[in-house]
């Protein structure tokens, strides 16, 4: 059967023979150089025609070399002090020896097109730490294409020797599934102030926390940060445990005063032990990975529907009368999923 | 070629032949029966085999009756008072003889397995009322399957006549991108209780706001809430006009006390009455129809290739290269494209 020949597609075998020798970039990124690192992300990043095949030399030049992070996800509502602890508690892991990237997704950028968080400004004494990495990127498409790339950025980190990988993350809602799909462990920021938001968010997006941090515990905020920490204690001990040896662990931080900081990565650490020793991690990122898998066949796949001819040329129509609210988008797809499987003829006798 | 046949697989023609006497419910549907949209969107949401044929030839049927409501998504943060505020401002619709249906989509449904957000029993008077409609859907699949059915429960909605469709959304993020995906007029709900809150949420997410409501102005909160309203009419003031001809409102409401209320209503036809008379709400409506069209794409072909049979063959064998980190997921979702594709012979030799 014959396809319209298109970026989208480079076979196994033609992947095979370019990481014969090492992937442009390779070597600089396993020194841990950060430009190395910038370019290696950029590369995965772009949508460039070419750009995949050369993005997935350097993938499989890496993989070897990836896996033995702990992967973070931080998240937590606007307010919260989320860039303030990032980079407070970012710098705390990096004077400690460790090599911490700090990874964001912005999914809002998908309706602006544009970042609202800023870039490195937002944190830049992490940014300039000689063992930290900080990086932005918008969340691509809509539908389905949110942070794609990030679970291969980290990937690329883990490669440049970064050992303690931060997955950022905003909001309340799909962008905390998708960050808690690529990381192995999920750290709630919560801020004293909300008492109401707090009643909220505990029933949702608290059953994904494995350890919930309560921010602003200093000046004005301290006593109400107690309260606050006390009865997020009891809504976690309602809670069922998520894995077996781990019940989610609440931790006092003022990040503007640098306190609780320590505790925060020892219950990291406590974390990788607990899931580590019983095969949990394992588990959990081979499962990651299968997920990942279907998403990217589903993009494939709809690259090289759009990237068909035959689809091309009945699409004006069927986009008419999708327009005109006589096709259902859902037939409409069907009818052009069945031309790009070459099913008309047969369905048509 | 062949294909292994299977229940995602139904071609347009196969549908047509349904669809040319009237479906199941089609015209319990269309006398506006509440028994009837139920059972309408629970068979939309079906994913048992078979199911899916019977929802296209009622949607087929339903299609010349769509695209007469007004489609509105309500979003904001958890404990700014959207369920009482959705209830006391569908039964003010209600009460002015329109048809309300109120679609919830639980986007947090997706980890925890069941709604966070209760029922009918959420929205009780609302849910009794004669012209009034509500439904608590679960998101579906984790990614990019989120609120799949939500576009296609509104065409079943306007099919039974319901002439304002609230889509409800919960959180700040990609729930709020898909939510304006598939509505006319984006509200977001704010309280005047997080000043800091309020900030953040005023770079991001109120980009997407055509209108804003102030809610719970009312006792302690009334002052606090007159500030806010002043300070977010200044910051919709900076922001660029979303469409030509309408500036995003800002409205002061007690949904307690049923304040307000009729001015939402107003702001609501105020924007319709704009929107659909330069043309640019059939312009947006077509533009949603095509983006919903690729993400069915997208979806239909995983799921042919997760019912295709060399691909389950060679499943096992992939599946474990990654999950031992030997082959990132795209690599590994080449491969099983390649081979759903049938490329695997040329790709060897």
């Amino acid at each position: 059967m014959a396809r319209k020949s298109s970026a989208v597609q480079s076979s196994a075998s033609s992947v095979a023979s370019v990481s014969g020798g090492d992937a442009p970039d390779l070597q600089a990124l396993r020194r841990g150089e950060r430009g190395a690192l910038a370019r290696a992300i950029t590369l995965l990043e772009s949508t460039r025609a070419g750009d995949r095949k050369r993005a997935e030399a350097l993938l499989q030049g890496a993989m070897p070399h990836t896996g033995n992070s702990i992967r973070v996800a931080i998240s937590g509502a606007p307010g919260v002090g989320k860039s303030t602890f990032i980079e407070a508690f970012g710098m705390y892991v990096a004077e400690s020896g460790r090599r911490v990237a700090v990874l964001t997704v912005d999914p809002s950028s998908a309706f602006s097109g544009g970042s609202i968080l800023g870039d490195k400004t937002r944190m830049p004494n992490l940014a300039n730490h000689p063992r930290a990495f900080v990086r932005s990127s918008p969340a691509g498409e809509m539908l389905g294409g949110v942070a794609r790339r990030t679970q291969e950025a980290i990937l690329a980190c883990e490669a440049a020797n970064f050992d303690f990988i931060i997955v950022e993350t905003v909001g309340v809602g799909q962008s905390e599934v998708l960050a808690a799909s690529m990381t192995d462990v999920f750290l709630l920021l919560l801020s004293p102030a909300g008492g109401d938001e707090l009643q909220g968010i505990k029933r949702g997006i608290m059953e994904l926390a494995d350890i919930v941090v309560v921010n602003k515990a200093d000046g004005d905020m301290r006593a109400a940060a107690g309260v606050a920490l006390a009865e997020i204690k009891n809504a976690l001990n309602l809670m069922q445990a998520r894995c077996a040896g781990w019940r989610a662990a609440a931790v006092l931080v003022s990040a503007r005063e640098g306190r609780g900081l320590d505790e925060v990565a020892r219950q990291v650490d406590a974390y990788r032990a607990v899931v580590e020793a019983d095969g949990a991690l394992q588990a959990k990122r081979r499962q990651q990975a299968e997920e990942w898998l279907w998403n990217e066949a589903r993009q494939q796949l709809l690259a090289r529907l759009q990237a068909d001819d035959a689809v091309g040329e009945a699409l004006q129509g069927v986009l008419q009368e999708v327009g005109e609210g006589g096709l259902p988008a859902s037939m409409a797809a069907e009818r052009l999923v069945a031309i790009f499987m070459r099913e008309e003829e047969a369905a048509a006798v």
